[in-house]
């Protein structure tokens, strides 16, 4: 990732915490506010990667040896000669490359993103989608959805880790006994209608989508009333 | 949106411009540090947002006219009561709830995230993947993510027509009470252990997902039952 000409020690330390977060460790800073760079360096828990980030003088020098060079742009500022693709989109491309260290990300100053002469040297732009065009994105926060975009595990979607087993019919069943008892022993069930109550209370349980685990509690709570209501009657 | 006790002025900014970037309009915050509330005000970009900002005391009343709440956790400092989804799933789920504004995402302190009581308030829970599991991420950056993901352009939304009612999180307060004054007479609850045992009666009706015509059912059915519990201890 390279950074070019970032003003606000914040962001630098901001962007930093983002690549540690979403494991990315080469970040490149073009002509930093030295000040800024260096306050930058005290930043919580991205220490080891800003004590390696490399400084260059140029963007040219900066990205010397990379393949693939994308800019980021929040756009509508200017008129753009490049490809411009939505970060959704560029990242699938982007993500090989950069795992391998040959493509670069870029990220202008808070101000004024990436110049022209920047831009010249990108082989497209990646923009993020948001709702108000005119309001651009904090330089920390762009910098944190695009690397979590570029390390999104795309195969979590499909994957469903609802991995919850719920409560057998059994289960659900034994529930809805302790339920009914309580109710008959308090007079909620009317006992003209009471098939009906019991189908109702039977509906509720299943509705509830009882996980396995907690069967057996709502079991013991329901245990407890009863025998509680039990002293009641005699 | 819900900001729990957030404490730093440029965290509440940052989740208020991050918000009005990917187009949410509605921020909740509670009990926020009295300052850090004023100073947020005065961000970038996000004033409207935060004008409109509602406030509250506590968390119950901050979400009580929500059908979901799902809340944001770096995971790994606590053992969790709750299922854990990624954010790439959690996120598919909430998409529909969050526009209508029936569903609150939560997130907790900087220094504590969400508290256990504040997490049975939840009915699952969101994490971001991250490379380092015990490097959490600055909260302006988390809550982008989210925002993010939130509004990701997939073609996977295949609307899902889920249009059965949810009881708010009020609604599902009131029948917690109602179960937890059951279960005190009826001896269930251990005076010493008071406090967790209401958190884990929460937690407990929040998974069951109550539809919002079960709520007033179930709550009649435990008022019945404490009516006749009542008239044993008299």
């Amino acid at each position: 990732m390279v950074l070019v000409e970032t003003r606000n020690p914040l962001n630098i330390g901001a962007a930093a915490r983002a690549m540690a977060n979403f494991g990315f460790a080469r970040l490149r800073v073009v002509n930093p506010y030295e000040v800024a760079f260096r306050e930058a360096r005290s930043a919580v828990g991205a220490a080891p990667l800003l004590k390696s980030a490399e400084e260059f003088a140029s963007l040219a020098e900066a990205v010397a040896d990379c393949e693939l060079v994308v800019g980021t742009t929040s756009l509508g500022h200017r008129e753009l000669q490049h490809p411009l693709r939505r970060l959704e989109t560029g990242a699938r491309l982007l993500r090989q490359r950069t795992r391998s260290g040959a493509a670069a990300l870029l990220f202008g100053s808070e101000k004024f993103g990436l110049s022209n002469e920047d831009l010249s040297h990108c082989h497209w732009l990646i923009r993020i989608a948001t709702a108000q065009p005119d309001l651009s994105m904090n330089l920390g926060q762009a910098v944190a959805v695009c690397l979590y975009e570029l390390s999104r595990e795309s195969k979590a979607v499909t994957a469903r880790p609802d991995r919850i087993r719920r409560a057998t019919s059994g289960e659900a069943e034994q529930v809805t006994s302790l339920l009914l008892e309580a109710l008959e022993r308090s007079g909620y069930v009317n006992p003209r209608t009471a098939g009906s109550t019991e189908e109702k209370v039977r509906r509720l349980v299943r509705r509830m989508e009882l996980a396995g685990r907690d069967a057996p509690v709502l079991m013991g709570m329901l245990k407890q009333i009863l025998w509680k209501l039990g002293k009641t009657s005699d």
